[in-house]
């Protein structure tokens, strides 16, 4: 792998939360927890993603094996959803349940790939062009809108869905990024032949 | 007191939190506890308000004194600070500290009263005109733009920041109002004096 991708996942490989923005800005923004850990069992690059409300861990709202990989010289990483996620809701702190996830249990999520670029110390990245990364939200379709930066200080996300038609912004935050600071180190649990050039 | 007096500081004297909303929406709302509840040593219809993260309800981000009257025909709510508020953080479940705030712990805000009308079987209130109530959020000055709906059912809020030299909204949810459902009664502290005619 190239320095940059087993950067990318280096930095990846961590836990995050937006604590400190949270209780800065009362009542804005939610108190949320990121977590990004090795799948070692699946192809290399293979992050197990978790978010939660802070206030329920054990029921996070968002779950994902996502997988960072250098195709043609760029930075992407793939996004793909669980079969029947609630089996393995906590996963990521449960080393047998997190070992079980295996390659039939991935479902690819069309549209909602990221691009990723180097910028700095760091990286940034977004949804790639197209508005096919639909999601929906009581009922209603919209296309994700959706940005990082990572760095080894922490990561900035933001969020933001549009109507398939008009490009409407229907919700997301004006108040600007979620501002994460890093609280675990996954890093460990990276193969070494993930990080070999 | 008249009985749409009565009405409104009966309606409001509970506690409320937004987690169907919160839950139903990661990670776009907050989850955040709201109560109002009388304080009878001081003048008619005083309620002490206090918001918190509802993962960390010890410690408030906001704490008010609302008082309200009937002025001219007209529904308001006047709109108090507490001195040394960190004295009074938890006072709302504590009978011993909520009856030991006294007049001179109070500092009115100056441009924060809500106006409120009937609608339907409960009111809607917002923030007097004229852009002066005035809010810091990290060094930076805006004035508030308040409203809230409240009825049998539940209250619904929303808050935002707006520049005072260019009007323009700094911070605030595009994605709506917060939702909250009733889950306290206080009902039972209204001394019986306050909801005389």
């Amino acid at each position: 792998m190239s320095s940059s991708l087993a950067r990318l996942i280096q930095q990846l490989s961590a836990g995050f939360s937006n604590q400190a923005q949270a209780f800065d800005n009362p009542p804005l923004y939610a108190h949320i927890l990121v977590k990004f850990r090795p799948l070692p069992q699946l192809a290399p690059g293979s992050l197990l993603l978790e978010q939660s409300y802070a206030i329920t861990p054990g029921t996070p709202y968002r779950i994902r094996v996502l997988r960072a990989e250098q195709r043609d010289g760029a930075l992407i990483i793939h996004n793909q959803a669980l079969r029947d996620e609630q089996r393995f809701w906590g996963a990521i702190e449960d080393d047998e349940r997190r070992q079980s996830i295996g390659a039939a249990d991935l479902l690819p999520l069309e549209g909602c790939t990221y691009l990723v670029r180097e910028m700095g110390e760091g990286f940034s990245g977004e949804v790639e062009p197209g508005c096919r990364c639909l999601v929906e939200r009581k009922g209603s379709l919209a296309y994700l809108v959706s940005s990082f930066e990572i760095d080894p200080r922490g990561m900035r996300t933001i969020d933001r869905g549009h109507d398939p038609a008009t490009h409407e912004q229907l919700w997301g935050s004006l108040a600007g990024p979620f501002e994460f600071e890093r609280t675990h180190d996954y890093n460990g649990d990276i193969p070494p032949s993930w990080l070999e050039n």
